[in-house]
């Protein structure tokens, strides 16, 4: 049975990890018949979100790891935690999360940085040549870590797109029921709601995302 | 196509909504054709559950309906801006939020009262005759709603159920992959994560249940 890593961002879509793309992402695994550990890092979030006004709750602080456990039913590990020869992949959900707290690609674009234990997590499963699978604009992340000519998506958005690009990364535009390969550096991705319309439509490219991720693992 | 009505209880299985639960619901009414609307009563929560430790975080507070929010994306309504008209039935997804914001059952057992807001929610489905959902721990709001003899089920818990019965409700013993149906109040009810081993599991019913509600509706 395949042991596959997910990476969480936080709960929620506009300050943590997109809920849906994260639920999507653990019912095709176990569907497909693959175990799962979800992860996080120990890490303050870059802030809240009021979900229901949208806008900044400016005198909360929550924590990336403690807020992800929401969605992982409490088991959940830190990322520092990983013991990357029991894992055979890792996948990464969306949400703003991903580009505030994992990198802070929503700050400052091309200029942006990975977090520290989020870079050495990943790196971990880039340098074993373990596929990862990266959704919505989790991609962003791809040219920071896999160097000039990574191939990814995060669907069509022309300013998302050119930024890939600017970074390094070899961007190719793709539908919400498309995924994109780079075989050579073992990564998939798929846009999710970068572009879905509901949640069915994410689902579609989130399942076959996470099928390509286990035959490649 | 149908509209249904979807109340949450805030986000995360230990204060809120089962995020997994709500999620599949979700994805299920969207695959089986039907529009949600999303809902959550404006009241604060019971407390706040630190996730990763499973223990009550005592200095923080939050609304309900604004955590809830984080499921549904932004896009949801508190229960006082319902127009039942607008809807063809409502379900109602499990995780402690239900026994604990929506109703008092977490603290006392059989002599729970369902908050005013809710009640006054889910009285218009059931006094204008449409059909209603309850999965998890949801159902032991089934006798306070419905009055003696209404049927329902929370899986096979010993204490539970005896509780559904000391409140007058007619329980029925059910496996995770099965729905109860009570067709003269229009009730259908699965165990969902009272049950469930993974999410695999917990989808089974909760699409079982959706499919059965909207053939109702």
């Amino acid at each position: 049975m395949k042991n596959i890593a997910v990476l969480l961002a936080g709960c929620g879509v506009f300050d943590g990890s997109e809920i849906h793309e994260s639920v999507l992402t653990l019912l095709s695994l176990t569907k497909a018949g693959a175990r799962f550990q979800c992860f996080a890092p120990d890490i303050p979030q870059l802030h809240v979100v009021n979900h229901l006004s949208g806008e900044v709750a400016k005198d909360e602080h929550r924590n990336v790891l403690v807020e992800a456990a929401r969605i992982a039913r409490g088991d959940i590990k830190a990322t520092t935690e990983l013991n990357v020869a029991d894992f055979d992949a890792l996948i990464i959900p969306g949400g703003f999360g991903a580009a505030k707290n994992l990198c802070n690609f929503a700050l400052v674009g091309a200029d942006c940085d990975v977090a520290p234990e989020v870079r050495d997590f990943i790196a971990e499963f880039a340098l074993s040549k373990k596929p990862v699978g990266f959704i919505c604009i989790a991609p962003v992340m791809i040219p920071k870590l896999y160097g000039k000519g990574a191939i990814g998506t995060i669907g069509h958005d022309k300013g998302t797109s050119e930024a890939f690009c600017i970074m390094g990364g070899d961007h190719r535009d793709a539908s919400v029921h498309e995924i994109v390969v780079d075989e050579a550096n073992k990564i998939v991705s798929t846009p999710a709601y970068m572009l879905a319309g509901n949640i069915a439509e994410a689902h579609s490219g989130i399942e076959k995302l996470v099928n390509k991720v286990l035959a490649m693992a």
